[in-house]
């Protein structure tokens, strides 16, 4: 499992004592060996130092690995805050013995604080000792901040007769509503492969997993400023996958299964909430009403209730800018309980109840219009979550 | 206070039982005179059936007066929820003697029920025997869901050496985020005046009125199905007030006022946030980032937990669609207490911590670039909200 599954790849999660506790809280990533790379970073106006670094060096395609702080997210403090991320990859680089643009950067955590670079520099020197082909785990441990679990994939595959293995790790919890573009979520996602495959052919792969994976996650409708996406491969395996339909799928998969990890850990989130909508005028209408249920507080906490407050989504839709609704048309459904058809209820509402006690829960809605659909991960608002995010800053 | 103050208003509030306590759940206001009428209501794509009804009936211009059921909010019940509407409206016409057309019917609650018709009507009859000149704050009361407390307001003014009084009740507590256009919030606010004036005057001044009232509260970003704003004249006064200034400025007081009391009244709010924008390249950007940042979660938890987050307030702008930020040129200020000028934090969150003790906090966003600008009110976000959400279904 992780990002040290695929072969040459080290990683090592210490504690270099930026956060408040005793966890880990920094982790380094690198090839034994030269790479290539594709980035996505957050399409937020207000973007971290650390994308402002790495976002260059992973569009010019070749890069060894990533170091990664948690504690402060390094947002919001200027050109000094740019200068600090740099100092962060040169440092990498230099213990890592790899040119110091081949290393990336990446920091999450509070906005606005600088980098307590004093304990960070060293905490770089020391992963570096303990660069490790066991470390991804530790790796994945270290780059949490609100999360409770660690999250790591992954998927071995054959490629010409070679087996080929990609892995993973990512991290979540609160604010998560990613919208990146390939060159563009809090959220992290670092995956390594030993395939071998161009920078153009890694970002087509990242890119187009992307609306199906971490950007389809909506956490609490806040898009973060430091949300970044690294595939890596270093070719270990000695099989070119650039052009592998299985490759592609397995990435695909191993991006999926960390996003479904990340709406499921979310910030005070006690059900992971698939919601989908159908027979909307275009695929762009039905993306635009999944969100606005998604960011709906008031549909949200009714899960936390085990509430099925259909008539709160058909509100939600409504409201949605530029979409055609004929609410005589429309059908809801919570987890496979109908509760709703042509606009009235079905008076199902104590069997859906029911339906709601489980861990996972899908809302369908369908418009009942056209052949536009759309869908994405969220999880229900509990106080929890007000709690957590009244007395941390972000 | 409230719309019996002004001449020849008369009001009622009854329990006709369709809530699940002991509280008051019908209203009746009625006019013992003609009077003109000029209504704003929701412009969600999913309309209550109330909506329905009473939309057309305030376009025409002539009304006498409306009647109120809390409890079940008539939303999405067909063509049978619109029956019942209509119905409603009927039987209060008849009890109070007044032309069917010319009675409005408004309902809140949860959406998907039926009415209870068997306890609201004997409810209106009820309500029209007991309508009094005193009775404005029994039908303040019954026409309230969530609300913790009774929302009237008066206004008294001089109009060519006449005395005229403009008096409003109101509810607001959830699902509040009103776009309403004229001829177009579950907020109801409800106006009386006995000054004269033609119904295209009444729409001008409640539509002139609405943005910067009903329309600039966000209590939690989710625009209701049924959102009503009426303002009925019966020109008991004996004087013209149509075109008086002094009249539409205390039209617009009452609004304002009303529309205060709604946020700082809202569901599970500990606190009153008032957030500017200035500085944008337009009133249009302004807006929209004066909305993002009322709708982010992070941000206003931050504000229950006295948290000065800034830098979840610039995350927030950053994430606003279409509008041009320049961080460096950012200055954010927490009730007077500046935290970030030139995109970077000026150290000074103990300070502002301290402010965030009131029950009145505002919030002043710089983006230093034009002249646009625009302001919202909002509360905070408590464990509460969720609470409150996840066992009562909207």
């Amino acid at each position: 499992m992780s990002v040290t599954e695929p072969k040459g790849w080290l990683a090592a999660g210490v504690q270099a004592g930026t956060k408040n506790s005793d966890d880990l809280d920094l982790a380094l990533i690198c090839s034994e060996r030269d790479a290539t790379v594709a980035g996505a970073f957050t399409t937020n106006r207000l973007l971290g130092a650390p994308v402002l670094v790495s976002r260059p060096r992973a569009a010019a395609g070749s890069a060894r690995g990533v170091v990664c702080s948690a504690g402060v997210a390094n947002v919001a403090t200027g050109e000094e805050g740019v200068e600090d991320a740099r100092e962060m990859a040169r440092v990498a680089a230099e213990a890592c013995d790899v040119p110091e643009h081949e290393m990336l950067v990446a920091c999450t955590g509070r906005i606005g604080p600088r980098l307590a670079m004093d304990r960070i520099l060293p905490g770089i020197r020391t992963a570096a000792d303990g660069l490790d082909p066991d470390g991804g785990e530790a790796a994945a441990g270290a780059i949490l901040t609100t999360d409770t679990r660690i999250k790591v994939v992954s998927r071995t595959i054959e490629v010409s007769g070679t087996t080929v293995t990609v892995g993973g790790i990512a991290k979540g919890a609160g604010m998560i509503a990613p919208q990146m573009e390939t060159a563009h979520a809090t959220m992290f996602a670092f995956l390594t492969t030993d395939g071998a495959a161009d920078a153009a052919a890694l970002r087509d792969i990242l890119g187009s997993g992307l609306p199906g994976s971490f950007n389809g996650v909506r956490v609490d409708g806040q898009m973060s400023t430091s949300d970044t996406a690294l595939l890596f491969a270093n070719g270990a395996a000695g099989v070119q996958v650039g052009g592998s339909a299985d490759f592609r799928a397995a990435v695909h998969e191993v991006m999926h299964e960390l996003a479904h990890s990340i709406a499921a850990d979310a910030e005070g989130a006690t059900k992971l909430v698939r919601i989908s909508v159908q027979g909307a005028a275009s695929d762009d209408e039905a993306r635009t009403a999944v969100r606005e249920v998604a960011d709906s507080v008031l549909v949200r906490a009714a899960l936390w209730g085990r509430d099925p407050a259909w008539g709160r989504v058909l509100q939600a839709v409504g409201q949605s800018q530029g979409i055609v609704l004929d609410p005589d048309r429309t059908r809801i459904s919570f987890s496979g309980v109908e509760l709703a058809a042509g606009g009235v209820s079905t008076g199902r509402e104590e069997e859906a109840a029911k339906a709601l006690d489980g861990a996972e829960i899908t809302i369908d809605i369908d418009l009942g219009l056209g052949l536009g659909s759309s869908q994405c991960l969220t999880c229900d608002l509990s106080p929890e979550y007000v709690e957590i995010n009244g007395h941390y800053e972000t």
